[in-house]
């Protein structure tokens, strides 16, 4: 296929802009963002200068740049996460009020979770999970259940890869994180004890579609023996919304 | 500043692309691409190639082309509304339980409502918005209290422009809607009976951050008494919502 280098380069240079804003740094100066991105300030400048123009990017009142509110509805509006995330809303509201903590919604994307929806608890315990945040799949236990269905090649990618250490408790052994794959395959759910915050366990169980698993619905809760009661609450919403994405309304993408 | 200007049509031409891409319309053909953003076939297929590559947009089974969840993910993590989203959502949830009807947060754009989050409920009444959805202004109960609330200019803007008509009782006179707009000052709360659908009632209050009006939380309930009822749990929330943003976590991006 012919290629415009110049035009290639310019989408190349905007996605590397628009990946150094961060939910931790939404604001950031044309400095940063050269910096970031590995671009000259002046070329920085320019595109910037022409992504505010089309609101993909606003100036605030201090001079900073961020994410513009055009980017977001071009981007949600049509979203792939979009019948995903309207089926299972109302179902994550029903758990969010009976079990009482943080609970969210994750996609695989690569060797991460996305987490797409997240309804948090106030007081409830710490939670890394940020809606459009990323964690690595071995170490949380929405990413351990998405792994655990996910094709073999991924799986091996995974399991010959660096496991990274959170706590005491992550696994980092990949004969570990076999055997726990397998025991996930075989329950149906997961419960991973301080894997990632000594203080939290984390609860998933699958989201199928079509015989496919496309999601992974997690609670996270206080380190106590309540994450087992939790489990067939969570069984019991990814059942409503499986068939809620089967409906005759849902996933109008894929008619 | 100067201006490459290869490199913004390229922009340009990605964000009419963008465009194409709606809600009831989220897999789109090359040949529809091309056609709805007014670009030459190779062109729109070498863009689409090109996008596809950064994961901003992805191919279907079928060979339609879907908005790319790499594209959600940029737009969504350092969102201009995420803040705004996350002190509200809480407070949605609380409204949506003790009402029972839709719940929705809507943001001023232009001379429009855009909806950033949106709690629907099962068998609730007709409604017309959608997340990242738009509603004018003048017809909707959220769009009243943002213009309420705005810049004179806007509101100028807006009853000199076309009103335009949606049911019997949608606000097309000019002086009506100055009334209307002069009331929701005085009361702090609007309720729209069959403005957008002869079935449906709107109620809509304003929240405020630092002194300004940056959204407007409504509930859509069935056209009767009950929307009176409504508004003191609109407002209680709202001013929930309004402690929460002015909160010392909230709006990072505004240190």
């Amino acid at each position: 296929m012919p290629r415009v280098s110049t035009g290639e380069s310019v989408l190349a240079r905007a996605v590397r802009i628009f990946d150094v804003f961060t939910a931790a740094q939404r604001a950031v100066t044309i400095t940063d963002i050269a910096r970031r991105a590995g671009l000259h300030v002046a070329t920085a400048s320019r595109l910037v200068a022409e992504l505010v123009e089309h609101g993909l990017l606003v100036r605030t009142p201090d001079g900073r740049v961020q994410i513009g509110i055009r980017m977001w509805e071009l981007a949600q509006r049509a979203s792939p996460t979009l019948s995903l995330r309207e089926a299972a809303m109302p179902f994550l509201e029903d758990v969010h009020d009976i079990v009482g903590h943080h609970v969210q919604l994750g996609v695989l994307d690569g060797t991460e979770v996305l987490f797409i929806e997240r309804l948090s608890a106030r007081g409830g315990v710490i939670n890394f999970t940020q809606i459009a945040g990323r964690l690595p799949v071995h170490a949380s236990s929405s990413g351990l259940v998405l792994l655990a269905f996910a094709p073999g090649e991924l799986q091996e990618r995974v399991l010959t890869g660096a496991l990274k250490q959170f706590t005491t408790h992550t696994i980092t052994r990949p004969g570990r994180l076999r055997t726990v794959l397998a025991g996930i395959r075989r329950d149906g759910y997961v419960i991973t004890n301080g894997h990632l915050h000594p203080d939290a366990t984390g609860t998933a169980v699958p989201i199928s579609h079509d015989g496919t698993v496309v999601a992974a619905l997690s609670a996270i809760v206080p380190n106590n023996r309540q994450a087992n009661a939790v489990v067939p609450v969570l069984r019991t919403a990814a059942r409503g919304i499986t068939r809620a994405l089967n409906g005759p309304s849902a996933d109008s993408s894929h008619p």
